[in-house]
């Protein structure tokens, strides 16, 4: 049986957490490097594999492709320590997970997108996703003043979701100096997931 | 013990998903109107029931509360038709309500916001937000067209959380005339929950 395989862009958070939730629990992986910008993720053997043309994608060993960066972590961290079985645990994690999607990656990661891929100028990310992903990050600042974790007394997929992209906020345009909460959640990750800070 | 209580506003998608979810399954509860417009979900009472300030929240028969509404539904169907055990088709169903949090609503129910809450003319919709809300449509009619539901055989909370704006979607300036696949699945939808058309 082969491994799983990941396509993906390492500068990416979105897939990081699915190589971070993979290396997390020893889950064996080969990588595919695609580059978005070149149009990789939209070639009709891509699609093939996920219609919706995002990476990351994944192939299980038995060939089935999965989408989704959060869909896909939360399969990889079923049964594990990440996913806690408790299904209220589960459903406090899960709304970390939805609320990445809608509240914190549009923007924070959103204006990395323009900064970091595009090249735009800080000035060029608009008043909205500035405004927004503030105010994502704030509470992230207010949650973690009185918690070590997003949910329980360890690091769960939560936190994996979340630190990808607030991990790399300042190629954003965002400033964490104001939010030592956040900064030391961030320490905190990357000495559980074994990365440089 | 006290039913389960949902907060939130009728006219909100977000809000239907939970409630149309409880009712499939008749899941007991009591309903609580929150006018966000008047900052009723940003009270000092509210707040300290679901610190993110949104609706719907659902305080459960224990006493805890719940917020995101996808994180909520999936909380509700655990071991139901609704959500079927096998974790492939979980991850499937998953990879929608990710991809409907963060590709669907903030386009096709942001234009709605504007036009429909805000009174704004179809104008004002951002350009951004409009192409994107016809690309996740386009989507959703191109898997359609080959099946019947999101994921499966029959209706899940995938369907659920899709429908829910899609339904509506003409709100926000959206036009599913050349969308008949969409266009059927909507009326699948409804007669499986109940709704009028």
């Amino acid at each position: 049986m082969s491994a799983m395989q990941i396509f993906g862009d390492l500068g990416s958070g979105n897939c990081l957490k699915v190589k971070w939730t993979a290396d997390a629990l020893a889950i064996p992986y080969t990588w595919t490097d695609v580059d978005i910008l070149k149009g990789e993720s939209r070639t009709a053997a891509f699609l093939a594999m996920n219609p919706a043309g995002q990476v990351p994608t994944v192939v299980l060993t038995d060939g089935r492709a999965l989408g989704e960066s959060n869909a896909i972590m939360r399969y990889l961290a079923r049964g594990s320590r990440l996913l806690p079985d408790d299904p209220f645990v589960q459903a406090q994690i899960d709304g970390w997970l939805f609320w990445e999607q809608n509240a914190h990656e549009p923007n924070v990661a959103g204006a990395r997108f323009r900064m970091l891929y595009l090249m735009q100028p800080a000035s060029a990310v608009p008043e909205a996703m500035r405004v927004r992903g503030d105010q994502a990050l704030d509470r992230l600042e207010t949650h973690l003043t009185a918690k070590d974790w997003l949910v329980g007394d360890a690091m769960t997929i939560a936190d994996i979701a979340l630190v990808a992209y607030t991990r790399v906020a300042h190629e954003g345009g965002f400033d964490l100096t104001a939010r030592p909460a956040v900064r030391a959640w961030i320490a905190r990750c990357e000495a559980e997931l074994g990365l440089a800070s």
